[in-house]
């Protein structure tokens, strides 16, 4: 096995900021990426909760475009590049290849339920085949609660015998620790990020290489101070306090109330838009939530 | 309620050719969707036996300009718009009205799960608004045991009020003819296609436009004569004809089926390709398919 420990740690799926007309907004984006990179968190662009299934390829290829001429560590990025179509994870994972990226987190395609195994392995397989180059590092998008699709044992097995050190981890949203310690247990070697700062301290001891979590946009620098210290003795003390953290978002439509957070926080009322299907957060219900995040420390 | 009904009938959702490298094949295409045009039917390209969600928007595009300049008849068109991405989903219907296509089907954004109704009616109302033109029908495309979002009747009564005259109809894939009856009934004018030939006879007694079926790519024809010939005393023993036809191919995984049996009836082996996550349709079941089909007078 031979990715790169340059994504270890924390990374987060940053939010896409739009304009009035909910075109993308790069310069808003750039902002936050920066503030997010600055607090040594790494990014996870383009994925569920940077809405990256509500843009198209062309906005994808943009924005990665402006991280990179923003001087941004692109070794320190995993863009969300699978996509229903072939053509289009291909394209956008050749891209992110050549931008010097670190991985790319790949969900499956997603559109058809209950695909064989055979063709699962054949839609990632495909697609690195495709993209041709020994400097992308797969990472597998395990969300079978959204993607409906999951990403099972066998299959990461198939891949990771087929295309050594190219298919180099996974992201589990699944919320399942038995999954996340199995991958961890079955593939040494193989970097498993949990999806939810709820299993950060159980994945690390199992082996894990660290966390992808939403919730990262606002309260990332906490999650990555226990990912770095979590063989210390107060370990514990942290991950409850993050359990804290996570009850007070836990069941928000999270993606708008972390773009309300968001634009409390910046003070930037534009941070509020989503793309449909999404719905804005209700703004009277802002106050509580500022008030409950600030009770517990996060925002200060 | 003003469409027109140039897409009254049925419409056969054509599938999808790949080279040996999984690009899309036009000339193979063109030649399909002559065939079925020459039947009397229409196309309802990029469904989701074309495998249209495992296209991109630029491959779409490419296939709708290669319909337009093959000089086929576009006002028989419904093709498939409605993607994860607003922004995809504007391109792609936009072009549509600009090639003269009668109508286009939208499925909803499906990526994120449980979006409200608010979130849904956003989603297309945008659409609308940025094609900003009125010569777009939309039919709204029903099918949430493949999407897993479903569009309610309250959805679709909000819309016809905000966008009458522009949304026009449906395609319901749900097989719940208790729902196609009730759009049938609710909302006059608003054109209902049954997503089986299975409900022809039931869907066009309860007032509806006719049929959209994967089938159609081989056996259309016999479900446009049912569609015109409905009120003539012996539909019924059409209807059963066809459900001994349905029942050959249920069960089957269904698309590579079908290109399997357009590989057969054309002599064109390269039909059998499909793009993951699909799989090819095991060539040693072909012989028996093909001998059941003919067994009951299809491909004779």
């Amino acid at each position: 096995m031979t990715a790169s420990s340059s994504l270890d740690g924390v990374l987060a799926p940053v939010l896409t900021p739009f304009g009035p007309d909910l075109s993308v907004d790069e310069a808003r984006f750039i902002r936050l990426a920066r503030t997010l990179m600055d607090q040594g968190l790494g990014l996870a662009p383009f994925g569920t909760t940077s809405e990256g299934n509500s843009l198209s390829v062309d906005e994808k290829i943009g924005l990665m475009d402006a991280l990179a001429a923003a001087g941004l560590d692109m070794a320190r990025m995993m863009p969300g590049t699978g996509c229903c179509a072939l053509s289009d994870s291909v394209r956008l994972s050749a891209h992110a290849v050549t931008l010097g990226c670190g991985g790319v987190l790949m969900l499956p395609p997603f559109y058809y339920k209950n695909p064989s195994e055979d063709g699962l392995f054949a839609a990632f397989a495909e697609t690195i085949e495709r993209v041709g180059d020994a400097r992308l590092r797969v990472f597998l998008y395990h969300f079978p609660q959204q993607s409906q699709v999951p990403i099972t044992l066998s299959l990461i097995e198939r891949l990771l015998k087929a295309y050594p050190g190219i298919v180099a981890g996974a992201k589990d949203s699944s919320g399942d620790f038995a999954n996340m310690e199995a991958m961890c247990t079955h593939f040494p070697g193989f970097k498993v990020f949990a999806g939810t700062e709820r299993l950060i301290l159980s994945v690390m001891r199992a082996g894990g290489a660290g966390c992808i979590s939403a919730n990262a946009n606002i309260h990332g620098a906490a999650m990555l101070d226990l990912v770095r210290r979590w063989q210390e003795p107060d370990a514990a003390k942290h991950q409850t306090a993050l359990e804290g953290f996570r009850s007070v978002m836990e069941g928000l439509p999270l993606i708008a109330a972390l773009k309300a957070v968001t634009a409390r926080r910046t003070g930037e009322p534009e941070w509020r838009r989503v793309r449909p299907p999404l719905v804005q957060f209700p703004v009277e219900r802002e106050e509580e939530l500022m008030e409950r995040l600030k009770g517990i420390g996060v925002l200060g």
